[in-house]
């Protein structure tokens, strides 16, 4: 436990965190990702008490999105729905990453779930949440915190 | 030991089939397998005193399977048999997934002998059985347990 | 995730619960409470999402409790308390393992902060939950699922 | 597998039977046996299809009791019963250690459950059955395969 | 990188301050402090970039200090001086401290080389800065992060 | 040391031959053979005092060679003698492996020196005796032990 | 610390700096560089409390740049300045490196940002300092310390 | 294999004895000694193929006695013979022993059984022997190879 | 130290030139070969206080070059200089070798530096030496010690 | 390779010579001393092509020497020399110690072989040296590299 960080952060996922460089993605997974194999030996973080949301939000306050793509979020397409719908679950977690300021609705695409899973791959870790919603999984990218140039 | 879950089911076994996600898949392989070798470094679970019967009969009560496919189980094709053709043992587990209610008979596939090595080199883990019994190789894919899309 | 399992229950602490033997002690913590050193190199799981009770409430359908001892759970005393007093959740905890029907309320005792800390080195792991309250501290102990002696 | 040697001696445990030397002791327990924690890191082999017995006319046929004392097998008395009286298991796990000729029934010593714990804690290895009965725990005094001294 | 924590914690110290307890103690030491051989196997985080003071006004606005002794911080007594004396740098530190707001100065006590080694012995980690400046050891116990007592 | 088993079989070796399956291939190499880098991290169990016809005679008791192939012993064609020739060495282990019952003098084929070196790189382990006879190197696959097909 | 060296030259640092042969290629990046992913697993030092000006002052003094080639230096590009030009943090520090009497300035060469990732993926380590200035990131090839050839 | 050591010496057995330093011991012992438990994690080395004579013979060459103790090798002594008796393997190891130049039968000193086991606790490391003969337990202990003083 | 045996063969050094077998290949290179980086992993001792020549002096007494090939032995051309010409180490060397009847002046031949260093990275080890003149680096490729064929 | 630094100073000798803190100890060990033992898990450097005379020569430019203590240095006393009596080699180095200005020769005290055992127990490291004269064995206490106290 650390003052003014969530307890959600615990020490492995803090350091993790903190370890990423500019253009590292982690992924924020659902209960049901195939998150050991996909992750290929990386560090699978698991906080099975909390959902998506939860995370993303514990997350944000200390986590800069890469501003030098245009969009640093990625998310599962739902395979039952048409592109460019989405989940509430989803819903609510893009709102709450625009809601931190580190990019809008605009900067979050949806993917195909095998290119999706074909994505992971070179992910720097996965957060393997207790979220039962499906279709529940997001990968940011992080950005820098720097001077400015001199 | 825990309550309600089968003393076959120890430790390692129990963290294994917990820790697979949608689309994984887990061997359950008789005595003579090429466990180790195949495996490559995966995990190889040992349950000598017990039969792929049992393993299965212990397994499914607590293993979801994968029914985003059709054929969510795969046994190994028995060499000297016309194709369609089974074995007792194979027949006895095919009854055993049936009746757990997560698949039917039509949702298990017979596959070549060497085709069915090749499959194993992606799979999650292997459960080394003491089946005597020639050909009794099974390969699970494991589903989801989530709440309905919303 | 398995079917009929809370998800709580991750992989590793699945396998801890089921290797533990008659007699084991599993120490569940709350958020401040000093795992790391206390563990001595023993596991520490943690669990930041969810409280005492709830992890409790996922543990206690799979935990025997040991019935060859009076109180097979320990809880620490709230220092500002008097003897006997509770706090709120360690109140909700002991009704929760009671509704368990593996104790009951008179098989949970109190012990002092420091003889707490004691007792926990020689634990065979510890939950560390994100409970904020203080003093949620409980130690289970492992009975046995056994046939009739014959 | 091997020819002539059970399958329940898995290629670990053969290893470890061999490595043995003149006195060590192999602990062969039930399924609620503490193994880990009294195992202090000592391998612990898991043989859960298995009971004491069966295991017990595995490893017998190649396994040389110690003939330099006078009992080279020690049980866990019983506690609810009077001392000399044993369990079914007992008794059966008895007789087959006599009928493999490396012993007797008078070779075959009970001891207190505190006092088998205590011995425990300089065993070679524990072989973690799944034996249900209580109490079916047994501890193996290795002997010497050797030519005649000249 | 991380929005609002400094640089200089890097991802290891990161996850060393968030996995300490109530009560655990973390040293920061000078750059000629026999670190490793006191640490004995525990983690030595070096920050030789900085000195005592910048290290401590990185770590304060994280870390709680522990409210249930008179004296959470320790520091090593200048020998040269006589008892109340402290150097430029322990006085600098001990201001930064009681300006964190989690002590003041009257909870920072002075402690003799050698009883100092020995208090090592027992503490969580190591931060081995660059400070230049001889006796700028200082010793930090860790407070809570908790609800009030419901 | 175990009852009827050859006390060549060190621990690390017996337990090799058992995890082996069905096809599995097991070097027995003479003492100049480049086994450590042959083996590319796989196991080299090195039985200095014995030969490659003693380790052959220890071995052949327990192992099943592979029926399901025409010749399931391989050894290194000797360079300096026409194809069909062999050396006395050669002749000895090819006669004791047809004493075995496990193959015949026709089951064992000659493969040229590099052909054999490529060969090894997917053998299982490699046993290195300190046979002083040059090309004395052998590869035997393993068969099974089953029931026969119900 | 040792006489003579900068504070900065931490034990592992200095072990990899005077492990390096000739050619080997070592990178000095700011603080928001993609340190751990592009290292795949060759060591990463932290100098959180320096930027890359102190830490090239910190090297140079130890460490011979080749002189076999005729840009030992290579540095990243600012993207958005135009071929030639560079940000004041790399003027210092050429400034330093050509001071140390090892190259001169037109010993260093600009690099495009994703050329530059590529090269770092055959480095032999990378330190990460605190610099907070974007495109701080230096490669330094190693020369040799030799004596005439006789 | 190297010119002029014998074969028995395989590499870690070599590096094993020339790391021993002035003072430090080594056990021969005979294949029922119980190596593994009495190292206690120290070096165990296997020579099944080889009687303690031949290894004796294998060693000597190489390997000096330490002249500045007047025993410096101990045998241990048969429970059955009277003190002063024998074996036949004891009488011929020693004559080999004598044979070297590096001590004589004067310098080989029996030791009773469970002292002998007391003193293994420090020895530097094992060799398990295939010896078949009972009691053929040597300790062997090192001396220098030191130019004279100056 | 062993008797008979250089002291520069410290035990790792001589483990590995007795675990090489027919045609591995050693690397003895001068002070700046680029030792760590064309390892691989693979093991690099280092004899900083001798020079090569003084390194080859003690490895060819134990060390069989290869008869099976013309040219066991390979050094660096020197750059500078014409095909044909060698630098004084080289000269030097090239009499050890031949001086120690495993090979003459013609059985060494020189290769070009980046060939060189390709040739090195299926080598089995690196002797890193003091050596501090340049391109002084020799690859020895082991021969057999074998009974004559029978 | 580093500039102005020895090339006996290899790259973990280097790391471990920095890591020490004041007060710690290094052993510098001639030929035949008891390493690897009397270092219980320590590291042990190996340089067997230098004495200990170049061993101190190249350490003593960057090791501080602890002048808070009246000795500094301790070596070996000579078992037949009258106490106050040195050999050669002890002479020289207690010369080259004197030489580097970090000591005198009244700041080097003899200590009785066993009692010098006895301190090692507690060192950081030992540098084994090739050094063939007896004796001459060595402790050297680190001091500190700091600013004058403010």
């Amino acid at each position: 436990m650390l003052k003014g960080i969530s307890p959600l952060l615990i020490p492995d996922l803090l350091a993790l965190l903190c370890d990423m460089g500019h253009g590292d993605e982690i992924i924020i997974a659902d209960a049901n990702f195939t998150a050991r194999s996909l992750a290929q030996g990386k560090p699978v973080v698991r906080l099975p008490g909390a959902g998506v949301l939860q995370v993303v939000q514990a997350v944000m306050p200390l986590f800069p999105l890469d501003r030098a793509v245009d969009q640093p979020v990625t998310f599962m397409q739902v395979c039952q729905l048409p592109p460019g719908d989405t989940s509430q679950v989803q819903r609510d977690v893009i709102q709450a990453l625009a809601a931190s300021g580190e990019t809008t609705a605009a900067g979050c695409q949806a993917l195909e779930r095998f290119a999706f899973y074909e994505r992971c791959r070179s992910a720097f870790a996965v957060i393997h949440t207790g979220e039962m919603q499906p279709y529940a999984n997001f990968i940011l990218k992080k950005g820098v915190i720097a001077d400015a140039l001199a």
